[in-house]
């Protein structure tokens, strides 16, 4: 996805070489397909290329523009732990009736996941938050002066609360920096319409865990697969589908308020965002080219991605273009 | 289904005629196709017709032949409730990473659904068996008498142990005479292969209840929503499909001996079997047209019934079709 923002990064190069036959910095792209499927490959492909992808600041295929029409500018990404667990209980689907003695992996399956996290959200495997730091002082001060209107999100979603009845600053930190445990797939057994009367043989739940920063993805899955073991589950069976670790660039970086000059230009005003709520493999970026990384888009915030009628806007794909401009030339003075 | 039964009735008929242009006793078919959907017209229509359906004995449109050959003569049926429950906790779909804050109808499901059975299998819901009698002396004798063998059971659904662990008795108890709570559908979010990072907006899950006599599903229906009220699921919405009540004949009833000679003649042996763990709507005729009904038929006990590659042996459709002529002969002599 982001195929918004890739178009901005193109047409803001091709307007350079359009009106001066030239860009004001040199300039590197990195675009991978790989991004919703877990971007397995691009680790191994910024090590393999180290010198040749060598920059000073990366502009991240990203970026939030919220309801008034302010981008967001992104200091990081969370990062991501995708899963399957099933349960297997019976070589075959069986009738119904046999429920009083075949086991319903469906119920097997619930018990598991059950105990994965509280109705809070809170996960409940050992250790998980364990390296986490708590947020530093200055991270604290922008997720305060970020807007966030409670009323509009929720009417966007048509939801009464927030999970743990989270209000204003405590929504902002969840946000920022709230690992989860989403059942993003339950399957099992008869799932058309009216009724049949199936004991079904297999269950399958597909779980993705946000990641925050020092949660290394690897460590988290043995937690997971202890967990499972430490509370009996020996049955279930897991697969992983990929882990990506969590990045954030620092605030205090130059590259940071030359962005945001840029886009204050360009949009009017812009919100510095310590983090965004999504994954992406920034990881590598920041830790293998030792790059600052920052999201700059034109993707309205209720644009409903992922899901049916996503659409863009193509007000905020100009600015964006104008936006990226305005920073290959400041990035050329400097 | 049941389709290989109504054959050998029809050819009994056939064969009668053909060999001496009369049947034996008054024969009266009703054949209704509606069993699969819980017979929600059978009961009005046998309101309607009773004097035209009244009768001495019915031979009902089902019938077990266990590993050995011996036709299991069934002289009850278990009843059903059939609902589905779903939540619905936004407006559409989302990005997962969202999930810090939206609510996942999944989650709040099996939060929902954990609360109805224990892992044991017992429902939990308040007075479900409140009406439920224990087994008479003569009902735990014929169980006691029915044959059982649990490895050869386990074996064909490739399982390792039963709900509760039960073994040889306690599960051809709970075969005759346990109510189930069991899922028979539970679909949320993206069920295909590989990853995708959702947070649904449905949750929804099918759960047929088996009932045993004195079960009243229109009250157990009500049972269930105070359930969900009282453990504060009003966000959980509930739809019936069907209800149907358990019937039982009585074994002492002399229509029960004209049936197993029969058996016994065209099968070498058969057994009694107090109340299959299956349900069709045996109900009304017990109830309304004050019937004994009785299952004798020629379904081989793992013909996978209901799942892939079912299939029907003709051998014992043969000797369905004679014990159906020798019931015939013998209750026209009586």
């Amino acid at each position: 996805d982001d195929k918004g923002e890739l178009i901005t990064r193109i047409k803001a190069v091709e307007a350079c070489l359009a009106t001066t036959s030239d860009v004001p910095c040199n300039i590197k792209f990195v675009i991978e397909g790989e991004e919703e499927t877990g971007s397995a490959h691009i680790e191994e492909y910024l090590k393999k290329y180290k010198k040749k992808f060598s920059n000073d600041g990366v502009i991240w295929e990203f970026g939030y523009v919220d309801a008034k029409n302010r981008p967001i500018i992104g200091l990081g990404m969370k990062g991501l732990l995708f899963v399957e667990l099933s349960v297997k209980e019976s070589i075959r689907d069986a009738h119904s009736s046999l429920a009083v003695l075949i086991k319903n992996p469906a119920w097997r399956l619930i018990e598991t996941v059950k105990t994965l996290r509280d109705s809070d959200g809170k996960i409940l495997i050992k250790d998980w938050y364990k390296e986490v730091l708590p947020f530093s002082k200055k991270d604290l001060e922008l997720i305060e002066k970020e807007p966030f209107d409670q009323n509009v999100f929720k009417k966007e979603f048509g939801i009464q609360s927030f999970v743990g009845n989270k209000k204003n600053l405590d929504a902002k930190k969840a946000l920022v920096g709230d690992a989860t445990c989403n059942i993003a797939g339950f399957v099992s057994g008869y799932t058309g319409d009216g009724a049949k009367t199936v004991l079904p043989g297999e269950a399958l739940v597909k779980i993705d865990f946000r990641l925050i920063p020092k949660m290394d993805p690897k460590k988290q899955v043995i937690r997971l697969k202890k967990h499972l073991k430490s509370h009996g589950f020996n049955d279930v069976k897991i697969k992983i589908f990929h882990g990506e670790a969590a990045a954030r660039t620092d605030s205090s970086h130059p590259f940071v308020s030359q962005v945001k000059n840029a886009a204050d230009k360009a949009f009017g005003k812009s919100i510095l965002n310590v983090s965004n709520a999504g994954t992406g493999p920034m990881y590598p970026f920041v830790d293998i080219l030792k790059s600052p990384c920052i999201s700059i888009g034109s993707t309205y915030m209720f644009s409903r991605i992922h899901s049916p009628n996503e659409f863009a806007r193509v007000d905020l794909l100009n600015k964006t273009t104008k936006c990226i401009c305005l920073i290959m030339e400041n990035f050329g003075k400097n």
